[in-house]
């Protein structure tokens, strides 16, 4: 049953394309801050003596994942099943599938494996561990296996203090021929807090207490833990001491966004991903300039709404990135934002004809990444100098 | 500079493929809702005497657009200039591009028209005016316009009492070469409405009004104005006499979601979109139930917040679409849903062990089928009896 009416792809762009000649909305990604914050977590995770592996759910690029894993074949993080397969067809080796393994998808992770990537899968209950054990056994294939521990409460996890749970997880493993490889916690409730260094430092270290209870309980059990992984932006950023720790993930710093400069764990100036729009339309009497980046270019997600300052859909820059003094995208339809100032602004609304291009730092990379299927990838002097596609879906 | 990596594609289905042996999260579309809905609708606005232009930009499709249009050659409207050009590829010969034309977009627009479909454009500037009539001029293809007026003060169009600015837009469209078709209006505040019939009538009303307003207007100043095009799926469903109007558009009310149904547009026992999602984990204590349906397949859209009931990231529902009570996505990370019973509900948590496939009723229609390619058909067995592509991006 094959996929009918495709649709014509989108025009090829030459190299060197300035901004003006893009189609908008459209996705930039200025390569100059990638690298520079995958420099700088890297320098900070080597200093602290411990392992970095990406996670690559925000980017979904193997031409982003060639920047950010410390080798070409890994380490790396991702999100999907199909982000694993088309990974491993650009050659990393080194792979954990980051959600709670379901048994219909055993099949699918033992192909990729199949082809020679070393793909681990997490769970955080004896059902899983016996399906997983179950698809081991049948298979031959020795699928290893991080249990995944609750770090905060946040979403999933074996609380690290239920040793029974932990233990009973790791022996049905190793007893039906799956590989006990470690355990993974994600401080997610860290993503509450905002700038507050030692909250967030003190969030890392609950982490890792968490991470290295829940190891030396299976440890103490005759069972093997090798490998020890904690992450999230922030308290990747603000981890002070990571001793007992193997590895640290982290994905969504590489590009950054309004919610975790919110947070405090990337700097506004750092951010490497914005939307490119144009001007439709504008409402005087409303103060509203109309452009043609609604919620399916900037995405829906509104975290900056909980956080002391709203950023509307995102706030607006010139074509060089330069915010315009309290410009935000403050509502959005499906092909329209609605660009204002904030209320109580000081600044007046630039004059901003038809036609006039702007760039949108998003709320949230993740989000707004997923509404496009390339990058725009910007050269030193802001210019289209790639095009990196997109895996999304799963 | 061609796209790289472009991922190996999911593998294709077996016609009548049972829900169960779908990879998830992954969309699915009850053709026989779809085509009620539709049938609905065309009866409703038959008796009012008015032509259906279907909005296509919840769909996304051609297959759905078939099934909507009155014609294999439409009429349609679009929300993207990239709909367009697949549409027209798919024999489409009557379309709108429903956002305020950019002066940079004009030689895309005559691409499209040029293959031989007849697509228009709206504007609500004289500036525009004047770019799309230098356009004409210089290429010789009179591009057929409407004037956007504004039916309430929600987002874009001339006011229907700006007369100057209505006769100035026109006298330059025509006399630049251009055609001035007539007007158009959205009634995007209609949304704000909550199960209120009345309000719901007046609103169809007043957006009626304002249409007839701007076209009289027109008239008198020697202008003609064949198409008077109003429309948003509750004022559609709710108007009672549309005398003056050559046209209604609406486009959600043929997938239906649950936000439409707190506007009381649509029926949440209508509803034609669901998300196949597999249970991942439980968190007992907290009275969760772990989904692999996150945000990434469910879309941050959390309309249904500022109504009555708020139904957080969807209504869960069982394999045959029967939701479950009192259930609902309470929260979502990107790639896991947690799913809980709704505050204060008496209902008990279902027992849905690892592995349990859910369906998710979306909280905006348009929002969660953009976060998915292709759509899984439901034929009469609630089995998968095809898969149709999305026209996703611009």
């Amino acid at each position: 049953m094959p996929t009918t009416h495709p649709g014509p792809e989108p025009r090829p762009l030459a190299a060197g394309t300035a901004l003006d000649a893009l189609e908008t909305p459209c996705l930039l990604l200025d390569e100059a801050r990638l690298r520079a914050n995958v420099a700088g977590m890297r320098a900070h995770l080597t200093r602290l003596g411990v392992a970095f592996r990406p996670h690559l759910k925000t980017a979904k690029s193997l031409d982003v994942a060639r920047i950010a894993m410390t080798t070409p074949e890994g380490p790396a993080m991702v999100s999907t099943l199909r982000e694993a397969e088309s990974f491993a067809e650009g050659g990393v080796r080194d792979m954990i599938y980051g959600v709670g393994i379901a048994p219909a998808k055993l099949d699918r992770v033992a192909a990729i494996r199949a082809r020679g990537a070393d793909l681990a899968v997490i769970l955080d209950s004896v059902a899983q561990a016996d399906a997983v054990a179950a698809h081991a056994r049948s298979s031959g294939d020795s699928v290893p296996v991080l249990i995944e521990v609750d770090a905060d409460g946040h979403r999933s996890g074996v609380a690290p203090t239920d040793t029974a749970t932990l233990v009973a997880i790791g022996q049905r493993l190793t007893a039906g021929h799956a590989t006990l490889r470690g355990v993974l916690l994600h401080a997610g409730d860290s993503y509450a807090i905002q700038h507050d260094p030692t909250a967030l430092t003190a969030a890392a270290e609950a982490e890792c207490r968490a991470a290295i209870m829940a190891a030396e309980a299976l440890r103490a059990a005759g069972l093997s833990c090798p490998v020890v992984s904690v992450g999230s932006t922030p308290t990747a950023r603000y981890a002070r001491d990571l001793a007992g720790i193997t590895e640290v993930r982290a994905g969504v710093f590489m590009f950054g966004d309004l919610f975790q400069a919110g947070v405090g764990s990337v700097a506004v100036e750092d951010i490497a991903l914005s939307v490119l729009a144009t001007v439709i339309g504008h409402q005087p009497a409303k103060g509203w300039i109309i452009t043609d980046a609604g919620w399916m270019a900037l995405s829906r997600d509104r975290g900056t709404a909980r956080q002391a300052v709203d950023q509307g859909y995102g706030v607006v820059c010139d074509l060089a990135g330069r915010p315009y003094r309290d410009l935000i995208v403050a509502d959005a339809n499906q092909e329209h934002g609605i660009v204002a100032l904030r209320r109580g602004a000081e600044a007046a609304l630039p004059d901003l004809p038809i036609g006039s291009r702007l760039r949108i730092l998003p709320n949230h990379a993740c989000a707004t990444g997923a509404q496009h299927d390339r990058y725009h990838v910007l050269d030193a002097q802001g210019r289209v100098g790639a095009v990196w596609p997109r895996i999304n879906g799963w």
